[in-house]
């Protein structure tokens, strides 16, 4: 049963396409209202009048199941899909004709209004070079293939579980960046000096860093037992690296209080990197 | 020296934290105007009056340097900032302003107008599920680990290159999704049956697919010579991976034009996963 006090309020997303971009801009707007329970479902590929049909059902469905009108963000660039579509019985928020009209106006152009320009396939060479990036992350991910570093736009150091691999991977995914990461292991850290293959490339390398307590807490999930995820190893490790990072004028952040989005961000902002949106 | 005919037109992306929900929107809005070439800068963590001068300065500048007024997609969530950076010559598309009033008066809540709510670490526990997610799709890439396919919502399985790589990665990094993936080489395709690992999963297993021609092309980028990228051997391939989805009932897609949004939003609704927007 559901608290009639606090109801959950319906969110629906309606794309012509995947549905990223409205749920993207959704899921901003909505985190704006912590008290209130969203729960959302997304209709992506809604390219015709038998999908929009049913995206009516489903609103008005959701409307009657959660006694509640659903809020509706919209990316359909057909118009007349846009017109059936608000039928249903739902709050709409329409991002194509929100801020498409003004910019035609700006740009002085009429918009293409062609389905799948976002998040498709429109430029083969640029997609290319994307999945390019992705393989190299894989690739180089822990260290390894160190001889292919001439490629790297970024490399990641620091400890182990200080988050090199998922920043890489979403640099290369979202930005196409080619970004490989090298892990600092207790052998460089004894020895207090840059590895090899970093100084070759020292105007790329970017260092990483956590608190030690949530190091320990993540190193302890992954493995319980042994001086991995011994706390007074967890200390000795970080402050190593970090007395290595001033040491050395390597650029740093701590990433403990960071999302992935945040921590390449920063990256992309301090390292200058062209930050192509794919 | 610039086109005075086809100028290029700056685009500034300002944000109070990664800039990437207005990034991903004015990206989907322009993707509407092909005849245009933008221009797109991105100023984030945009979090103090200093940066916000800096903003407008930058804005400015941009104007003059392209003598054209630059367009500022702006999630800015204190208000007195939007003030201040709309003294710059820009034409303003402002997601707050436009979308937060409608729905404060909605939802009848006031939102409350705090920072990095998006993309940021604001629940501790979907955040380490997500990084989760990340970690199980390196540590399951390439059928490797099967034993732990019990943790997986979904196996993706294909010819080597068909893109099983990054629509797992894609998955993991953006929904949270544990996305393992399984390669049919030639053994299992001669063989014709479905490898034992995915037989026991075979409920969540997803078959990718491409066309040979577009097949042995990627092949070829990588490694040019022998059987692998040969015509005949990407057909035979595919015509046989085909054959075994059909004949064991894999749902599938082709991939060839395709982006990784499109396959995992296609992914998703097929197999009726959940979606967790990270």
């Amino acid at each position: 049963m559901q608290n009639p006090r606090k109801p959950t309020r319906p969110v629906v997303i309606v794309s012509d396409n995947t549905g990223i971009t409205a749920e993207t801009l959704s899921h901003s707007l909505l985190s704006q209202f912590p008290d209130i329970k969203f729960v959302t479902e997304v209709l992506p590929f809604v390219v015709d009048e038998d999908r929009v049909f049913n995206a009516v059902d489903r609103i008005n469905g959701l409307a009657r199941d959660h006694a509640s009108t659903p809020l509706v963000f919209v990316t359909l660039v057909v118009s007349e899909h846009r017109r059936l579509l608000e039928t249903a019985q739902g709050v709409f928020f329409d991002l194509f004709d929100t801020f498409i009209a003004p910019l035609e106006e700006e740009l002085e152009h009429d918009s293409n209004h062609s389905l799948g320009q976002s998040h498709g396939m429109t430029d083969i060479k640029r997609y290319s070079s994307r999945i390019g990036a992705i393989n190299y992350s894989v690739h180089t991910d822990d260290g390894v293939n160190t001889t292919d570093y001439e490629r790297a736009e970024v490399i990641l150091t620091g400890v182990s579980r200080s988050g090199k691999t998922p920043t890489c991977l979403y640099l290369a995914l979202h930005f196409g960046i080619f970004a490989a990461n090298f892990p600092l292991t207790t052998d460089e850290l004894d020895i207090g000096k840059l590895p090899d293959a970093l100084v070759k490339n020292r105007h790329r390398v970017f260092g990483l860093t956590i608190d030690p307590e949530r190091l320990q807490q993540i190193r302890q999930e992954r493995r319980s037992r042994g001086r991995y995820s011994d706390p007074k190893q967890c200390r000795f490790e970080v402050n190593q690296a970090e007395a290595l990072f001033r040491r050395e004028s390597i650029p740093h952040v701590n990433s403990t209080s960071m999302s992935i989005e945040e921590i390449s961000a920063k990256i992309l902002h301090r390292m200058q990197l062209h930050r192509e949106f794919l």
